[in-house]
């Protein structure tokens, strides 16, 4: 059942926020979705990330070197020749599906989720910014559940980049909570899976849920920094049932909000810790950051910036959650900018 | 048990390899090793990988934005502005262990894993190549397995970059094994996660042995290549025992060679596709990728380039592999060259 108590975040960013290197603002301004496609490319794929910064020649070099690199990224992509990038410039960036559960049925004795609405909010505001056609539902039945993603898979994908699914809600053994009884997430892969037109595909699932009973009390690490914003108290929960990870093949990758094992936290203000990073990092950097790079921030985010604030119970409170991210990616992922 | 059969790879490159892009080349040529240290940060760090080629003028800038940013490169790393990356600039790169299991006790009835003597030496090289200390050991017993990871948590780890653990066995329900009795990974983790001096510094596992009972079929694909020296036909094996995730915490990599649920693949005189795979793409990118986009092309070069061949046995036959790359890293990981 759900855990109330006090908690801490910096959740919208702030002092600390790592997620927008000064470098960014030294590149050309381009508008990325109205820009012709040849120079969208060279935007989200061009390396300048980990780019020094702070001398003329450089900045004037990495300025003509960008300039170049947008038609020559045109001309690379078109010819197939980004053999380590999944094709990313199809007719549709493809389907989302956003699964929203709060309340239960009351024989699952599972607590209502206070705050998987500002999640659900946040995800399709970033999913619908990536370019992608959203389905979301609130409070389905496993069956719905299952239906949702057998639909999508029966939708034809032919003209689609890559597929999404986004789960929030109680987790236990392998399994994830519809509001009337428990569905294993292998169910919910097995049609994607199967999906013959999305093979070869990024075939993505983010987890919200808890994967265990275990709280993170945190190691102590020589640059640990401090957590902002610790005099803002709010009330916290965790969704406390415990999920596995499934098997899956080639080009799936499985983004856990948690550690197998472990509680995974949500406020009940701002959303889960998870989902909160995910949305800052990828809204920050997906015009020029591969998907993988991202959820190592994202991991980064979790682990640093938050701690659990549960002074009423002392084995709750001032824990650490990390994320687990299992790819089997077999090339970079860019979101390429639509046109 | 091991079945033994045909199978053709293509495993010391030749045609159709991918791991070393032309662009490599257009680089100012360097020697890593000997360079002073600011100068060796830029060539590991510099995000050449994606960089477009075949243009005068951005090749000019290539080389002019490359040589601007080995000064700047070592400047932002004294300075400890490099956040987003593991500080890998310790005296020593730290201890590596390889724990190799060919025989087991006959009680057990798990095969002989001939061709794992291969795997042993090629990740020696390529560990002593990234500058670790390595540990190497053969045939070792559950209790010796548990008590050199305990060995290594106990040594000093101060002033060391990171950990790395390879294990190469047969494998179970959320264990590995040891020579005569199987070893839960979870126990062989735990020392090393209760290691203070690891704290915040990577820790890596890889592990070759198989996750269950289940053979990829494949999907085809519209980019899938062709499989190379399909005439050369080899005697194959499998790990053929299941090995489950297990919960890790932060900073923590299990790079396993197969997805959970599915045999993974060995030949008999190349060693394991998947460190076969490993040895290759690290090798050929280590100084300039980091190991998460390394092991992405891992991922790729097992899933595209291998197919077992046992023509003998339809069961086993014409089938794929597909690794998982369990992350909870909170940073890039470069192995920035050791001066």
């Amino acid at each position: 059942m759900a855990t109330a108590g006090k908690d801490t975040t910096d959740a919208s960013g702030g002092p600390g926020n790592t997620a927008t290197p000064a470098i960014r603002h030294s590149k050309p301004p381009v508008n990325h979705h109205r820009a012709p496609r040849a120079a969208t490319y060279s935007t989200s794929i061009l390396p300048f990330e980990r780019s020094p910064n702070g001398n003329i020649l450089a900045a004037f070099c990495r300025a003509a070197y960008w300039t170049q690199g947008r038609a020559v990224w045109g001309a690379l992509t078109a010819s197939g020749d980004t053999k380590h990038c999944y094709k990313m410039d199809h007719a549709r960036r493809g389907r989302a599906i956003i699964i929203n559960n709060e309340t239960f049925h009351h024989d699952l004795y599972l607590g209502q989720r206070t705050g998987t609405d500002r999640d659900a909010e946040n995800m399709e505001s970033l999913l619908s910014e990536l370019g992608f056609d959203i389905t979301a539902r609130k409070n389905c039945t496993a069956a719905e559940m299952k239906s949702m993603l057998v639909e999508a898979a029966r939708e034809s994908q032919g003209d689609a980049d890559c597929f999404v699914c986004v789960i929030l809600s109680h987790g236990d053994d392998g399994a994830v909570y519809g509001t009337d009884e428990s569905v294993k997430v292998e169910d919910l892969v097995a049609p994607i899976k199967a999906c013959k037109s999305l093979a070869g595909k990024p075939k993505l699932f983010f987890i919200q849920a808890c994967r265990g009973k275990f709280v993170d009390g945190g190691v102590e690490v020589v640059d640990s920094k401090g957590k902002h914003g610790q005099d803002d108290e709010e009330e916290m929960e965790s969704d406390e049932v415990a999920v596995q990870t499934i098997p899956v093949e080639a080009d799936f990758l499985m983004a856990y909000s948690v550690a197998q094992g472990y509680y995974s936290w949500r406020n009940r203000e701002q959303g889960s810790w998870f989902v909160q990073a995910v949305v800052k990092v990828v809204r920050d950097n997906w015009r020029r950051m591969d998907l993988l790079t991202m959820m190592t921030r994202v991991s980064h985010k979790v682990a640093y910036d938050f701690e659990s604030n549960v002074p009423s119970n002392r084995f709750l409170h001032m824990k650490k959650q990390i994320p687990c991210i299992t790819s089997m990616l077999t090339k970079d992922l860019y979101f390429t900018p639509k046109v």
